[in-house]
């Protein structure tokens, strides 16, 4: 589980709480920030525009893949590419034939694949582009899940703004001196409702979903460029030294230093 | 049909003027939101922009693409999938020719078009050229439909804006405390009617345009791929494996798992 | 003449001078929207810092292009496709030379240039090159002249601004009571006619080269692939599938279906 | 010398601070917009931020080159192409060596440099690499002084913005209705600053690097493909007529459409 | 030590605090610039989403990153042309393994590699495909980074928003004349903190991470070329022909037109 992501979102949230209370000098202030015609002009209207750019079965996978972002423990690629050079050392000593019995020990579905097509004994081509093709495809999906967050954010501040702007036609249209000042700050509440809903929330969701998206398709990267240097045969020193490279110097081990 | 979006559009309508009902404590309320000479100066100005931006024929095409956002049923990538692999099989154990017969059986023109050309004996390259040039026109022309609502998703909040603008200068040409807060609700009125449009409205269409363009160009990339792997006289087993890739893991029938 | 972009143009200009009128209940409110000054600091000043990103010998070869957003005629794809099929069948029956007497019915300056280098025998590649570099030559000029109306859309509202920035220091400075309506009134005008310019002509304008910019590279690559498919002596009906697919399906004739 | 430009910027001049005077009926309404903290802010916070952008020497070299916005002279690429065809004509006659001879006469740099190796006896592929080369390194210098510039235009007006709350923060704590007025005047001082120096000198000058870049680079590219069929011996005829769809096709000489 | 963006940051923040004491007309003026809830609202929500956007071990790593932009000695790029150009004349002369005993004088870690793989006999693809997968790596780092800064600029800004909404919701709600003023100077702090931290700071060690990204890929490019050009026994003075096009012709030593 990803505490930092937790811890982000729960002290951020204590933070946005504290200011309040502390700005308006008692725990009642809190109060005022909740105007539930407000909140579900802002939720709701943002929920509805979604509805109209994505099908319901779109929406209702992004929301399962959202868990991710809490979830999802970091691959470690050092431990990928440690797995890979040990794999082709297998297939130089006893073959590729001699994987088949390996497949077990692979966590990654993704490498699983593409030495049990090795196995097989397809083309590389083939292996190449089908491994691809699967690449492109997960990129899509995490595309996907990106822009359903992007959308968020952008329509989210929009209903804020649409609020606002009702409750000020509502607030001038009735000016009251009295009531102007309390008018506003209600009018002004969807604003604030929209605009931590974006920067908060969906903004960091997509901007990890987009991280994770990179380091995901970096791993398979290396993952489709070992495989296929397997099945060419190549010497094992020289695959680690290729997939070695997609680790930044400081964190590669001393052993290879020295090799 | 596509409900969600109907849904959506509905009770998002709901949502907006139930929070005017409530903001203003009365259906009275709704009154003061609709002015005719705003609404014609947003709703004709935005027209007449694109008017200057289109021709009157694009204009009129892209009208009737439009009902495709709540019409459009999605298309079941797996049916097709399906389809392609069965049609390589045939393909496989009776030639090429074979096909002929089995053309009745498809619903998709362009899936059609592919099958005929090889059944035609025309050239895979042939094949491939004409049916990428097909795939690339329905970009092109899915492309020119979305630039058109984000056209209208510029011009509406832009129009909002001189309304505003030309209400505030008359406003504060003939100041009166007694009609000042009327005289900027009016003023404001526009603006919440290009940003109403905006992003309820366009901003949603052009998003959901962009996502059936995708589904559709995927649905097409496959079948590309099928016809050229079919005329190619591939295994109908790696045909389906290559397919398949297009798929989330998840949605992938078992069986294939076992094959 | 494409007369929906003068409809446009004019309808909009009266409604936006109509809703002024409406809004200050008469046709004086008229005078109050005219100020020379913010006339000229908004015009001129978008004007000389035009001088400065562009030669002056550009400022004018762009102002000759742009009658072409009212004044050009659409060309009609088909029958362009057509007069390339019909001339592939005289190359196919009567060799390429044949086409030498056919050049005086070609209205397109860009196709009698192929068809005549073809006519010359040279090679293929040659031909190519010489079209496509002409076609990236048109495409450039069309850029130059979309990045000039886009650059006027930028900068006639920031003088918009810098006009109404100046007009409320001036305001400020000498704050009274009784004319500060009619001080922020006018300081405003310089931002109405910023956002009007920009989003009423100039963007429009540029939105339009660009829609055109497109339909004439399109016309263009269907004149290179032809005359291309000529040369290489392809058969007239698969160089008219070919070319068709530039068209939406429903404008294709229905003869094409039959043969 | 580029007279457009400093006429421009003269005239742009004289029209703000004429609009200045105009609207504050008399020249000394010009002194309530000189505030030097505001001008030392603006104008030292870009500055220091730039210099945490960018090395010391990186901003002395771009310095130099902007002086090239309004004195280069324009290229005239007929010119260009006129030279090329005639040195083809040379080395067709006389072999690739008697352009030796004409070297000398040979105004662009970048052209020496290419007919210089073409002399040299080195191969094609090694002349187009290091003209290319040479391109992609003028390419990359042109981009970092847009890049300069655009960062200028980003960065004052964003210390005009903190300028401008700066000053609001200190009137609103200290409000003094006599003194409100003079106060925002004063604070929106920056605000004006910066988006007049953005908008008005930083962003066009921006456009015309860009501008002139695309215009160097259009002449790089006419000479590196000129050098290389001189080296392939083509025809000088069909070098001129390659060469000549760089120029648009009004601007092209009538004897080209005779020969 | 890169003196300039020290002194940019010195100089810059006593300007800023400098304009506030000349504005408020006494030391005691930067007192109400300074509000403990606001800072913390601002700098712990801004940290607080960069949690949420990236792993913590991400967030540690970017920092130990950052003092490079004030610490970074700019690489000479004509001392690594210099360099390379050396080993190539001793390579011609004595043979690549005689490089073997030069790997010591080379400091740049990614040439010492390249020439390590060039003495160890590797075939110039396999050298060429991992010094540039090392290339797209460090580019990814590099991207990693500034994508950190601009999510710093990113969010800095939207929690001024969120802090002046706060604030101005607030004032509003218990609207007092006396205490407005004061009131509104609090809540536009956070604003000014946001728009501060994200223009003086984030933004331009972002635009610098970018730039020292550029010259570190603009010198590894040319390692690469240069060690290719040496395994391949081409002639010193071309290679350093080639090469020296990296450099603005201004800068090449004088000797390179003699010769």
């Amino acid at each position: 589980m990803d505490i930092a992501s937790v811890i982000g979102l729960v002290v951020g949230t204590l933070m946005i709480l504290g200011s309040i209370v502390v700005g308006g000098k008692s725990f009642g202030a809190l109060g005022g920030f909740v105007d539930y015609p407000s909140i579900v002009l802002v939720g709701g209207g943002t929920v509805c525009t979604m509805l109209i750019c994505y099908p319901m079965s779109e929406i209702i996978k992004v929301m399962g893949v959202t868990k991710n972002v809490f979830l999802t423990k970091q691959k470690d690629i050092l431990i990928i590419i440690n797995q890979l050079v040990s794999l082709s050392e297998s297939a130089r000593r006893n073959g590729l034939l001699a994987l088949e019995e390996r497949i077990e020990e692979i966590d990654e579905d993704f490498l699983v694949l593409g030495v049990r097509m090795a196995v097989d004994g397809m083309s590389p081509e083939i292996v190449d582009a089908i491994m691809r093709t699967e690449m492109d495809a997960v990129e899509g999906r995490h595309a996907l899940g990106k822009s359903f967050y992007d959308a968020l954010a952008k329509y989210a501040p929009a209903f804020g703004m649409i609020g606002t702007l009702i409750g000020l036609i509502l607030m001038l249209a009735n000016m009251n001196p009295e009531t102007i000042g309390a008018g506003m700050a209600v009018a002004l509440l969807t604003t604030l409702y929209g605009a931590t809903a974006a920067n908060f929330l969906f903004l960091p969701i997509a901007d990890k979903l987009a991280y994770y998206s990179g380091r995901e398709l970096l791993s398979m990267e290396i993952m489709v460029r070992g495989v296929i240097a397997i099945q060419a045969g190549e010497n094992p020193r020289v695959i680690k030294q290729k997939l070695m490279t997609f680790i930044p110097p400081k964190l590669r081990p001393e052993e290879e230093e020295q090799a």
